[in-house]
């Protein structure tokens, strides 16, 4: 009897990536393609031309089953994606992204079962399955990108809430009244503790501070990136190290409250921005104990994601197609 | 046969309140008891004969199978009351708060089982099954009584987390480095949406107004309650209406943030404070639609309790123990 296999996708704002999952949790066979399209069309098309393409590539092996899709405001009630600000092909006739309705699409051209969830959810069911979170019945995803995402998990399962939208933690306020969020309000966790907000940071604390030296200055205002920061800090810079202990020191005070919600058994941070943890670790536990309630002061596991970040996405998506 | 009863017993800071609950959810005989003993094993020996006086009472009706408790810093997981300040027999020999074994010892003194939960969960679960929120699988309970409690329902269960303690969100924080509150952190929602929160805010007005006139000058700075309050702001006292006002505002935002987590049906408001509704509801909506993400703006409904406040929390004990 031929294999059973099911197909992950991880849908990013750049590059869509695509991976073939065994019973055993190993990805066999995988592939990208760009997310950069203007037309849902062509997206469409290159996407399920490279889904038949894994398909024919692992025909030997064992049969494709079904297909799971983490997509960024990805709703797993009804399939769409809803409203998404970084996926151009979900924009409408008067440039404003719109309901996407992905998983009949991709359905109606693979004749597969699809499954969608929004990406942090893949990521926390990719942790739950295959890393640092396996065997967990209780924590929280925190996904430090380009903007910050979350799942929560509860008893085992991704929680979805009443419309299959929860988990918008990036958004909670970080500091009232602070930063413009592009969702539109004011202050939102991910207008800090992002690539974006290190870098929105950087540029504030130079422009603060116009006496203080750092390699930063070199780069054009504007054009700094969150990685030019983590290159100057990594070399010693103390403004580029400041600028990451403030992202923990507001990442840790809102960790406390995510606490004081569900009572996790741990924390999980993932993504590009997590790979400065040397940077910023220290403040943000720091933070998270000081702003915590005395039963949980100490007892609330901090764990950096160990998958590659494509593979927990394309695991965790695929996690729902079985 | 006999029809199958159960007790519910709502434990709180000055009284306990028991009731014998039928299967159609009627609460058929009840009492109530002091809490402010100074010894456990008056308090113990209270309650026991109270639960033995109810089980006599109803004996011809039925024959009571268990026992619900929703008590402060309830642990479902341990049948524990740990650490709750408001509980004076909770205390240990150095006059601090430890963990009382409560359910182990009313089952001792009973011969029943029992299961317990705080009292907000407990809150929670009466009005899923008999008031408001019926039918509603994914809520958040507010309870706001002398402290801000809550109790989050996803998926039609409470939500307890990893150990027993999730839905604090009295303690998450409204205001950074605001007013002190008795956990030790500050800036709690509870300092601010809760009877000694509109006493805070009253006569902090008061005293940042001198000028202003306000029926509640007449009442002594530091005796003034939450109920005077309410009576001033009746009569027309602009000062006292603000105070609301205020009030409403703080909690809307957080309200936001809540269901930015959990993605909730509704949002359900409960206890003494709740009953000012008319003078805070408005700002409270406004400030939670303000703060809300586009996908939620004007989608999640706000609901008042609709059970009497000892009733709910009777029956919602009650639901423990079927």
């Amino acid at each position: 009897m031929a294999k059973e296999l099911v197909i992950g996708i991880d849908v990013g704002g750049q590059s869509t990536k695509l991976g073939v999952v065994n019973a055993e949790g190993e990805i066999i066979a995988q592939t990208v393609i760009s997310s950069l399209q203007d037309e849902l069309i062509d997206y469409i098309n290159e996407l399920t031309k490279s889904i038949k393409g894994l398909i024919a590539e692992t025909a030997e092996v064992g049969k494709v089953k079904g297909i799971g899709i983490g997509a960024p405001n990805g709703n797993y009630y009804k399939g769409t994606v809803e409203y998404a600000p970084n996926l151009r092909w979900s924009y409408d006739n008067d440039g404003k992204p719109t309901v996407i309705e992905l998983a009949a699409l991709v359905k109606s051209f693979t004749g597969l079962p699809v499954t969608i969830t929004n990406d942090a959810n893949a990521a926390a069911m990719g942790e739950m399955a295959y890393g640092v979170a396996r065997g967990m019945k209780n924590f929280i995803m925190i996904t430090l990108g380009t903007g910050v995402g979350s799942g929560i998990v509860i008893n085992g399962e991704v929680v979805y809430g009443h419309d299959g939208f929860a988990g918008e933690l990036g958004h909670t306020i970080a500091i009232r009244d602070g930063r413009q969020c592009n969702c539109g309000l004011k202050g939102c966790l991910e207008t800090y503790c992002s690539a974006m907000g290190v870098k929105r940071t950087a540029e504030k604390l130079l422009s603060n501070n116009p006496d203080r030296q750092s390699p930063l200055r070199a780069i054009e205002m504007g054009k700094i990136s969150s990685k030019d920061v983590y290159e100057a800090a990594s070399q010693g810079d103390e403004l580029a190290i400041e600028v990451f202990k403030t992202t923990g020191q507001i990442l840790g005070r809102s960790l406390a409250d995510f606490v004081k919600f569900s009572a996790p058994e741990a924390i999980v941070l993932f993504g590009g921005l997590a790979r400065a943890k040397k940077f910023f670790h220290e403040e943000m536990v720091a933070a998270m104990e000081e702003n915590q309630l005395q039963i949980w002061k100490g007892r609330i596991k901090i764990l950096y994601s160990s998958l590659k970040d494509s593979d927990a996405a394309i695991l965790g998506a695929s996690a729902l197609a079985w």
